[in-house]
């Protein structure tokens, strides 16, 4: 199905208003349009067409919205890079997607430089790099309102988006999000939250980051203004709320922490209603803290597979329901599975996810779609149930998934770091709870015979996952141990280990 | 694409909230659920099935609303008949959409008898009427919230609705509406509208036009409060503003008159944020009266075809845009084609709309289905042009379309009527201004050479037609003429026609 291109249409409907703001600068629909069909024009000029993968390394800034808006007009398929992740991460994910171009902004050159370079090597066919193209060199002119807007569709169908996540088994997984699945996510944001003529969202988050991206949907879609942050600033952030007349925005835990001890006894406005918390579970003191000062706090559980918010729990059934992820926001289905039936209430399961906002799959990667997505069912690894009302409870994420200040961090994929230096014959990662990042990775290893535990080697192996992994998914700690605790067929019991450093935390 | 049936989604989502409010009478969304579901139940039991038309013939009440969120659940087809119709006009639909039941309340008991036997005289295959079952039958017994919520999933792409609209040639084509259609217009209207948490829609429009059934299902989508009037009474459509807490309310310009005439110097509500105005042209007094009261009204442009609104002009742009119907709502798209190129700004032409909002088209008239729609752009028939900032400005509805106290009176089919009678020859109907319901059908009558104008002859054809015809489609006077004005090609020039009936008013 074919819509008209929603930022055209909203740059029609009211050229004036504001659809980004970022400190001094504040671009209206139609400057936003006009650009983002500058950029669109610029890109094709490079002979960037349909389907081609666009990769862009950069941080949040308005230009990172007009490429984000200006891609889908050429049919490309828009790469957000994680700018925290290591060199030969991001080299993987370039090299796994085929980016025709890597754009990136003025702090991200050397660093795109080096991984142009590093393609270059790795692909025998051509000997070519990837090419670049500094946002700077392409944000300084765009003009006036075209006027061929009213003649922009987009497809429904048409992927817009390849987003990588850490995969269960060390390797990232691209998830390929469509138009749909965005205009879908955005209005089923809607249905749940409510739109208020003067609303404004903050992205705080990264754009790189599903949970910063899709707040860029929603500004065009409901034609509301986007206040970008370039990073979170908790000074910044409360300033935004107190006198930018933001409405809502969307936190990690620590970041909605942080804006509470900064504010103090100070009241929050009334305008502000919705503060989004996702990025994994919540801890219940902040949650407590949101209720008892009036924060409109709003936890939600979702993951780039369904391009945001998938279940969202109410202000109103915060203390009700502590620690619940609220319900499923209409039009997505959730049910929880347990052996292949439907789970009772109560009893607990994988959290599955069925509807239009959910990925069609995985790109280049049929046979993890076909494991992820059966029957229209998406499985997402993550453990929960449902109460007798139908709230969701999670309660283990996805593979012992570590969420640490929003970001997933995959234990096989640290592991699989670590079994990559000599010394080492097994690994195991597991988060342990931390107070102020909601989980922190740390490490058991056994050495092989002729190695011998000291803290100069636990340095040695954390300086070796530096230049492989980004840097907060290092482990905190490296401990040594004779053996590591496993099933009969010789699995991991990730659990035992968890005891095993708590144990030690406490010794 | 599937959904969740989203009634039942909202029943698990907020099942104590109101759905339903008539004077004393609440339902909550639970209860609304558990009675669609009862309803569904009783009419499978029935045999109705997949695909089978369900007529309904009744005033504004709750079951009415019940009835609507339960025939989709049996993947039933809805056919809401305007109480006002003439008797031979109903029979005529009933037979057109082969109804295999026909729901009526008890204020309809004898037409619906009458109606059956019609059907059964004029079925002379089966001699069988229309199955007759009352309201009152299927609405005292609704039990507890069923269980089974979760699984109901509903065919975006399934037919729905199925409403009858008077043609252009005097038969009346029935606009096939889809559970897409409805879903897509609910959604663009809070996209344009806003959706705040309080939101409650006064229902005062009947339900069997397509602006009063789209309130059910805003209110079932967004899980909101719709309040359900039988009819408009200005007093308590007042009442319900100022003290049950409607933040909408959907009217057409006659209604709005009496509600600002009754409200007098009082001021409305804060509360009270959107009059959605539509049913025709409003006239220019009563925008400037809602403009000076402060009474937030926004025009909108609609029609059957379009599932209910398709353009609408904001309050913000009320006086600076004075007479426009705004413009098209996102996703909708909207041209004028002037003779099949697209109108430049300010050129007039035929009004075309595209979207997931528009119909595939009328039951069983696949050419009238086939002229209307091309390339997936409904030709309207309305002729209008957009200004500079694609402003919609409608010029005349289609095909000289009456609009009479938000009901479309066809001239044509006033014109067949006239026709019938033996005395007549030739008879041309127009609509003339009228200060209460905007406009008034008169016609002119050419009589055949042996009979004599008088004015118990015009009596005696207005009583003819009202055998015939909806008593508002009845022509308010009727002249006879020595020839009509037509042109060189033997086409009826209505505003040849118009311009004799203003001479004739003020001599």
């Amino acid at each position: 199905m074919q819509l008209p291109d929603w930022l055209a249409r909203r740059a029609a409907l009211h050229p004036a208003r504001p659809a980004i703001i970022a400190g001094n600068e504040t671009y209206s629909f139609a400057a936003l349009h006009a650009w983002a069909d500058q950029l669109a024009a610029q890109l094709a000029a490079l002979g960037v067409a349909k389907g081609d993968r666009i990769a862009i390394l950069a941080r949040n800034s308005p230009a990172y919205a007009a490429v984000v808006h200006a891609t889908p007009r050429l049919g490309a398929i828009l790469v957000p890079l994680n700018t925290r992740l290591a060199p030969a991460e991001l080299a993987w994910q370039l090299a796994d997607c085929g980016a025709t171009i890597l754009l990136h902004d003025e702090g991200h050159t050397e660093l795109a430089a080096s991984l142009s370079e590093t393609r270059r090597q790795g692909d025998k066919e051509t000997g070519r790099g990837v090419p670049l193209l500094a946002l700077e060199a392409l944000s300084t002119q765009h003009s006036a309102l075209s006027t061929q807007h009213s003649a922009l569709r987009i497809d429904l169908a048409a992927p817009h988006t390849l987003i990588y996540t850490s995969g269960t088994t060390g390797r990232p997984k691209g998830v390929l999000l469509s138009v749909g699945n965005h205009w879908w996510s955005a209005t089923a944001s809607a249905l749940n939250l409510g739109l208020h003529s003067d609303d404004r969202w903050l992205a705080m988050l990264p754009l790189f980051h599903v949970g910063g991206l899709s707040i860029l949907m929603r500004g065009a879609i409901y034609g509301i203004p986007v206040l970008i942050h370039e990073r979170f600033d908790p000074a910044a952030a409360l300033h935004a709320i107190e006198h930018e007349g933001v409405t809502m925005a969307s936190f990690v835990a620590i970041m909605l922490q942080r804006l509470l001890d900064l504010a103090g006894e100070r009241t929050f406005p009334a305008h502000f209603r919705c503060a989004l918390l996702g990025g994994g579970p919540a801890p219940l003191p902040l949650l407590e803290a949101c209720v008892a000062r009036g924060v409109p706090v709003v936890q939600t559980y979702g993951m780039t597979e369904t391009a945001s918010q998938a279940a969202t729990l109410a202000p109103a059934d915060a203390l009700r329901k502590l620690g619940s992820a609220g319900q499923p926001l209409l039009p997505l289905e959730l049910r929880i599975d347990a052996d292949g039936r439907e789970a009772a209430p109560g009893e607990a399961g994988e959290i599955c996810v069925r509807g239009p906002m959910v990925t069609a799959g995985y790109y280049g990667q049929p046979e993890a779609t076909a494991a992820a997505i059966v029957d229209g069912w998406l499985h997402t690894g993550d453990m929960g149930h449902l109460d007798a009302e139908g709230f969701l409870y999670v309660l283990d994420r996805r593979s012992d998934l570590i969420i640490s200040g929003g970001e997933n961090i995959y234990p096989a994929e640290v592991e699989a770091s670590l079994l990559a230096h000599p010394a080492v014959q097994e690994a195991g990662v597991v988060g342990v709870p931390d107070a102020q990042w909601g989980q922190m990775p740390v490490a058991y290893v056994v050495l092989r015979p002729e190695h011998t535990p000291s803290d100069a080697l636990a340095e040695e192996l954390i300086a070796f996952c530096r230049a492989r992994l980004a840097a907060y998914k290092l482990p905190r700690s490296i401990s040594f141990a004779a053996e590591l605790p496993r099933t009969a067929s010789g699995k991991l019991r990730r659990a035992a280990l968890r005891e095993m450093e708590m144990a030690r935390k406490s010794a």
